[in-house]
């Protein structure tokens, strides 16, 4: 299954009513859909009938935002993707994790259960968590600094893959005559000891069918950039302008060359915020409807958290205060903070028609136009070296996402630029990606020796 | 939907192949099942289809024993409830979780998600694990001493009630012309200042179908039973005979009178062994069968492990040696191998006897007989004080809970003591128990000033 390079991929970003703020204000919306098995299954179910490659859930340990804005309430990713494991056959299943609110043994084996439960489907989009709320729910009082967790997520890497690598993927025989399960010479302690953990392993989940998930980064700093370039498989990102994606692209193609990686070996997929109407302007009558529904009342409170400035120094109908801080004291969202800052100043924005352009993309770029419209974009974007393919973040949903894939897919599909059948069976297989070989020897050949010592406990866990 | 005293509770503890350590290798095993979504699916729904109250997961974050011995890998239990929740609709899902190797955030955080993944239908059995093997894959070189397991589990039950009362059941109002979607003055912070956990909370999912997962117990210990007098609503235990059965069942609901509950909301779920024949030669048949096939290399060293003796010192036709550790020096599963240790002797039983034992019931009663003689063993307990129902642990899957299912369920439904129709929708309602009232008011009145002072973070996490 080695990748198409003239056929872009898709990722359906699921966000319960849609991307933009305001979208559960609508008559149609369901309130509740955040909290619902059946909407997510709706969702993930149109997505497949596209053929997306995978859906997507963001994820943060903390309740975030104003309760009042928005549905706030997020059933955790994992789990909910298990579930929509049992629901879908085909669609891969990417899950947002924290490696500075984990533990690496705890997340390894889930995503190694994920990847079990869906048969190959298991994607994990890494992130280190910029977020002091988050940081007070683990016994801190602030985050750690934006560098330190950088370190942490990069030695949590070591330790999921080492972990992951733990059982060869010939270990188990199932040898019911000679009584022998697994090969104890096949599965290895990890013995890993580091700066922020030690970690004996093995893994209680045998190596998993794709052996580990896809790895998924997005942040777009420069640690964020350096890590994508060591670990990514595939990346997320928010770029309003087609240069801005060019030049993001061209860079992190050039740093996972340099660090002796195969740059089609990692996926670049911009967000796209598309509005989709029948014609020009029914599209631009949705967007308007949904800016009219924004509450400033939340929205200025949320931007001037992002700026860390009092929120009294923000006037819906003027420019930003002129003196921001730079990103370097930016212990948060390094590239968001400095995404808006410099949008804001380049179109001369009000406040007011800032938190309108956030609202509906949070500075990714916001597409409203026809199918055919959308369609053209998304090739230019794919001719022109700004991207593989894109996120999907619908402003609302699902009618977002029914659009799309009524009008939008079968125009990329006859066009030669998007799959109409599932050709793999793994989600790697729809990226065009390799699985992983273990890093313990090929074909999880494990030398006399290196195997298990002593992975007994004390008490049966029954 | 109040506790009918007439009729008793039914679980299945699913065990891939079944809860006899050999029953991997029989014929028609499939030594993969541990790893299957669909063999998990298929044990669930014959469960639901005999109406039974819950399935369960037990759990443990290590690799455990000689991966040679049996089917080793286990998928993390949350994840595994999840994807069944979707393929089932009434019966419970009680998933393991210790809470010495988890983070209380997140693991509240996982029970509530299942929680409405499932409609009301999640349990966790609350185990403060007792495995060095653990401990070394969360930083630690031993595990915390028994008594400090406790007390953390202690407080993790604090913060974890705590962080599910966080939300108002009245918090989400949803209105979509006001555009407040919660009322911020029901989402409170938890601020929890202890010696284990500093948590700020609020949660980031409201408060869910039951409130929070039914909450079960597993340790037989003193300090395993002032815990579940405390918190538990159930408790799984191991007891071989009916007299100590009786024993434990009077002590625990004493205690539980003593903490100021009613002793009808803590139930009492005894594990049975069933071996079911048509006749009782057939049953004896399939008893000998599965002990012939117990390989005692595995069985010895696993045995040594727990009573914390050198293996050259266990001879498999001569009996356990006189000097034995006592209870107190165990830092482990004390009640465990206090029983093992009891039983060996009472019934003066040589290795090789107590190893047959052991890979049967692992210290729960093996019942081996026809339909009709489980019946009356149930019943029999279940009318003299020994249990309120039983925790069901088939020595072989599937067969073991589809020959129980045909045989035995019609048998108690006949005499009233089962349900032949689910009455409630959630696992509590299938238990006869109360929904928890809100910690912070009842119906969630939280008292103006109280509420969210701070919940937003910076940086969306988008
Ligand atoms: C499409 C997209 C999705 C993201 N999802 C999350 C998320 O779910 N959780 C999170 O903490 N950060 C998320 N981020 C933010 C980054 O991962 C990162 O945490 C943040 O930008 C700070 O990293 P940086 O300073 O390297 O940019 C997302 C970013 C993008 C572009
Ligand atoms: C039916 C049953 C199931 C159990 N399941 C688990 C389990 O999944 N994980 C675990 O660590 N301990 C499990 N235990 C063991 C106890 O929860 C407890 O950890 C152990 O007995 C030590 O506690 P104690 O010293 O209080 O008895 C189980 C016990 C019983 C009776």
């Amino acid at each position: 299954m080695s990748k198409n390079p003239n056929q872009l991929h898709l990722n359906l970003f699921l966000h319960d009513t849609g991307h933009h703020e305001a979208s559960w204000r609508l008559p149609e919306a369901d309130p509740h859909a955040n909290l619902s098995l059946a909407a997510h299954q709706y969702l993930a179910r149109v997505a497949e009938d596209a053929k997306f490659d995978s859906v997507f859930l963001a994820d943060s340990p903390a309740a975030w935002g104003d309760p009042g804005r928005r549905p706030s309430g997020k059933l955790e990713p994992t789990l909910l993707l298990a579930a929509l494991a049992a629901s879908t056959s085909r669609i891969g299943l990417i899950a947002t994790a924290s490696t500075s609110y984990n533990e690496p043994y705890n997340l390894a084996r889930r995503f190694a259960s994920l990847d079990y439960l869906s048969g190959g489907r298991a994607g994990w989009n890494i992130v280190t968590t910029a977020s002091d709320a988050a940081a007070g729910n683990f016994g801190l009082r602030q985050q750690p600094s934006h560098m330190a967790r950088y370190e942490r997520a990069d030695e949590f890497l070591e330790v999921s893959t080492k972990l992951w690598d733990s059982w060869a993927d010939d270990a188990i025989v199932a040898d019911k005559d000679a009584g022998v399960h697994a090969r104890r010479d096949r599965v290895r302690r990890i013995d890993h000891r580091g700066t922020f953990f030690r970690v004996d392993g093995p893994l209680n989940v045998p190596r998993s069918p794709q052996a580990y998930p896809l790895l998924v980064q997005a942040g777009s700093s420069e640690d964020g950039k350096q890590f994508a370039a060591k670990w990514a498989e595939a990346i997320f990102t928010a770029q309003p302008t087609l240069e801005e994606s060019q030049a993001f692209y061209a860079d992190v193609k050039r740093r996972a060359a340099a660090a002796g990686r195969n740059p089609d070996h990692i996926i670049i997929l911009p967000g796209i915020v598309p509005v989709i109407g029948e014609t020009q302007a029914e599209a631009r009558e949705l967007d308007a409807e949904l800016d009219r529904l924004i509450a400033p009342r939340y929205a200025v409170a949320q931007l001037a958290q992002t700026l860390r400035i009092d929120p009294e120094r923000l006037r819906l109908d003027e420019r930003l205060p002129a003196d921001l801080p730079d990103e370097d004291e930016i212990e948060g969202a390094k590239s968001r903070y400095t995404l808006i800052v410099d949008w804001a100043r380049r179109e001369n924005l009000t406040v007011r028609e800032l938190i309108g352009k956030l609202g509906g993309g949070r500075g990714h770029r916001t597409f409203t136009g026809t199918p055919l419209q959308v369609a053209d974009t998304i090739q230019h974007y794919f001719d022109n070296g700004a991207a593989d393919g894109f996120n999907i973040m619908p402003a609302v949903l699902p009618s977002g996402i029914e659009a799309f894939a009524a009008k939008v897919v079968p125009i990329l599909q006859e066009r030669g630029l998007f799959r109409t059948e599932y050709q793999g069976v793994t989600l790697r297989e729809h990226y065009g990606l390799p699985r992983p070989v273990n890093q313990f020897g090929e074909a999880g050949g494990v030398s006399a020796g290196q195997g298990v010592r002593d992975v007994a406990t004390v008490g049966a866990p029954s």
